[in-house]
């Protein structure tokens, strides 16, 4: 394992530190694992709902990377690939609720929603409004009939996009939870991986793949994916990905969509142009408008080559 | 070689098509692996300066991803790691040239030097005001004397944004190029490698690095550093590379720096933060003010892992 760390003990406060240093507007809850806007208080003043995301670290520039005005108030990190303890999502929604009360927007992991959950419970006793919005975007399993396993991939950072344009405007907590919820519901998406990546405590990569293997439906914490396959091309790939998102969201010709093809870490932007382009081309030849197109490394695995292709209505 | 591409014959067409499908503001030249600013002709008739760069690919989102308004009027693409031709650079010119005239940046390859100058003297027979500035921030050869040598690097990107804030302003050819290149002189990069990167059309790594090596003062075409060395920990590697461009550039207590902490492609986001929070830490011990800083892909070598630090006096 070669990673350009100072320590696998101190990754998460070290990249924090780099994040918050690099960008004037963020800063750190004293001691904690936790980046907050610089104006969360002004905000909160306002009566400006507070949108708070997070999970374990390994996913950046998701949740740190998206703090600021017109998305997160704050963003809780754990260690990598493990959720942030209750507590630590509590000091975070102490931190920047205000009259408008708090939405906490969380990926389907069984720790994110416990812990999550659990903080939004202590935090509604001490009187504060707290809704919370569960992202599972993955349409992988759908073939296995698991639909309430889904995981929460890239399309949660639409999310924090679509929940934070509807608080920034004034709405109140029950319209931007709404939003959210209805975002969260109208998205696909599905990855594929040309290589797994490795957590810096565990210091090898989580599955091993052959010269010309590639893993479909994979998540984003180093598991295998739903089914191992020869590498196809590109154009190929697209439409596996997009073939599957489309058949779960049911899309039919003129409905319009966004499109955010993510890169899970290691892929090189010329390699995610030509897929994005792709699935341009394919979603163009199957009638469906495209109001929106990113491509990117929005929410990664690490060192991961690979990509996700997340087409959602608009919310 | 495991990559996202249809065919390693189409991988430039086919990624400027993605670039291009994906970025409404962007056109291609018909039938060339050029990207214009779809805006370029009213750009021209307002008298703004031009400015083209371009290369070699694999160097993503370099130079295409700077084709927009306030940074390049055109970027032509040559194949991965090879020169565009002169007719290429040529044809750029002639599409985007106004009455206020060209500037082409270029980076110190013999190569792109070659046919991005014979191109300015054809231009100028055809009565077209052609400016050309060479930028070779790297400082990894200074100990070798070797000067005239230095390769241009990441630091490539800010002569972009700085000489395109200067001809949005309506500064005039001379006046643009004066910018351009005094950004360019007071510029200093050194990268570092944790693993090669695999040209598409060779299949293989470059070079091959053990397990706990990696490469001081490398170029971004794969080619090997002028030093092997051992693993350590990120804050020292930002303090070596940031100390021999501080003293390359004689930077003194009190000055003003940009730094642009630059991913080669395959380096997590967190271990950017890691390195560029270390760097930030470095320069404030050091007396220097950072009035700007970035972290992350701006100028890439394909997948392979490391970075480049790049403080710049700003311009």
């Amino acid at each position: 394992m070669k990673k350009l760390i100072n320590d696998v003990a101190h990754v998460v406060p070290d990249m924090l530190h780099g994040l918050t240093a690099l960008h004037a507007g963020l800063t750190l809850l004293d001691g904690q694992n936790i980046v907050l806007r610089a104006d969360a208080a002004q905000a909160a003043a306002r009566g400006e709902v507070a949108l708070i995301s997070g999970g374990g670290s390994g996913h950046e520039p998701a949740h740190g990377g998206y703090v600021g005005a017109g998305m997160l108030s704050a963003a809780v990190a754990g260690e990598v690939f493990t959720s942030p303890s209750t507590d630590a999502v509590l000091a975070a929604i102490r931190a920047v609720a205000g009259t408008g009360g708090v939405l906490l927007i969380v990926k389907n992991y069984t720790g994110d929603r416990l812990n999550f959950g659990l903080a939004a419970e202590i935090a509604r006793a001490e009187g504060i409004a707290v809704e919370m919005v569960v992202v599972a975007d993955d349409v992988a399993l759908a073939a296995q009939g698991d639909h309430a396993g889904r995981r929460g991939l890239a399309g949660t950072v639409l999310v924090h996009k679509i929940a934070g344009a509807a608080a920034a405007s004034g709405a109140s907590l029950a319209d931007v939870a709404q939003v959210a919820r209805e975002a969260a519901a109208a998205m696909g998406t599905m990855g594929v991986a040309l290589s797994a990546c490795t957590v810096p405590a565990a210091g090898k990569p989580g599955f091993a793949l052959g010269e010309r293997e590639i893993e479909w439906g994979l998540g984003i914490h180093g598991e295998a994916g739903v089914e191992r396959g020869t590498l196809v091309p590109a154009a190929e790939v697209a439409a596996r990905l997009l073939g599957q998102i489309v058949e779960d969201l049911r899309l039919a010709p003129g409905e319009r969509v966004a499109l955010l093809v993510n890169n899970l870490g290691g892929t090189p932007a010329s390699e995610l142009d030509i897929t994005a382009g792709a699935a341009l081309d394919q979603l163009a030849a199957r009638g469906i408008a495209v109001e929106r197109a990113w491509a990117g490394t929005f929410l990664s695995a690490l060192d991961m080559a690979g990509h996700f292709a997340d087409p959602a209505a608009p919310g």
